[in-house]
């Protein structure tokens, strides 16, 4: 991706972390982005396609930060239970993200034309959250009996719901991270003993 | 609530639900309830005032058209699954209090006089979730160790995240209710034979 293209990106992802979807005029982001509304237009072609690639530039920005220390291959599950608790966190960063994804969510709602990215990336997170707790399985730190795709569901959904709590101001942070921890035990039966 | 301001309260969800927040002008508003604008500034005082009164209505009648038929005295924990069930349908109603529900706490987000009321009432749908959950563990029907308070708040934050999913076409509405479903035995122990 071109730097210039990287940067309208970032721009866009602060502006809609800002103000909302409804602060976001292109003149106002090529002042943020400090290049011109034409370079805008030629990399996304109006509105809605910089809305598309703002989308999924946010989700591959997730992927990033909340690269969990624990290892996918040898801790599945002590990796699926950070990367999950790394989207409620203070970090600038993630309040960002976690505000202009929870934003681009709600505007799908009313604007067809962001569902497809919306559903693609949401099936690539829970696709990931799933194949981490088979791997678990097959390691033996979460119960057999577990739908891994049902828990996988059910956990980023209740990530996506206390995130927009948290944001809104409706929780606190220690208390939606406090609720989530009780999830994994709860989804994934009693978490092992760390060794 | 006398019958303008009801019908300027019915109308603003409409208009919300079809257009979003930022679809809300008062002039429009006014047109869409057959009323003056004056009117809607004599009885809400501002776009501000009639916002807060708005998310007020929306929680208000959702406790109306989710009212399930199992008895809450009776069969608290049957009350509480339909309750949270009833959230997710296609009845035009439910879709639009959800939409407009969704997209007032999305706008919460950047909007801090939309908070308390939003707080207020999430925190009566979780008490209410909480004092079921608490009479269900009295009858029998929940398994005793459930901490009543925590599974209320992750039952109704799940139902939030699945409800958004299912509005923005991320996922259909048969899949939020099973996945639902799952979530009851999960949080509360298997289901007891109804009689």
């Amino acid at each position: 991706m071109s730097d210039r293209r990287t940067l309208i990106l970032q721009a866009a992802t602060r502006v809609i972390a800002r103000r909302g979807v409804r602060g976001l005029r292109v003149e106002e982001l090529a002042a943020e982005a400090g290049v011109s509304t034409a370079l805008i237009y030629y990399h996304f072609g109006g509105r809605a396609g910089l809305m598309r690639h703002t989308l999924e530039f946010i989700s591959n920005r997730a992927e990033r930060y909340t690269e969990p220390e624990a290892c996918p291959e040898s801790e599945p599950r002590a990796h699926l239970e950070e990367m999950l608790l790394l989207e409620l966190q203070e970090a600038p960063d993630v309040v960002e993200n976690s505000t202009a994804w929870g934003e681009l969510r709600a505007t799908a709602v009313f604007d067809p034309s962001l569902r497809e990215q919306l559903r693609e990336s949401t099936e690539e997170w829970i696709e990931y959250a799933t194949g981490l707790i088979r791997q678990a399985q097959e390691a033996g730190t979460v119960a057999d009996h577990v739908v891994a795709v049902d828990a996988a569901e059910r956990l980023t959904a209740l990530v996506e719901g206390l995130s927009e709590r948290w944001l809104s101001g409706s929780a606190t942070l220690t208390r939606v991270r406090e609720v989530l921890g009780g999830a994994f035990e709860m989804e994934l039966g009693p978490a092992p003993d760390r060794t």
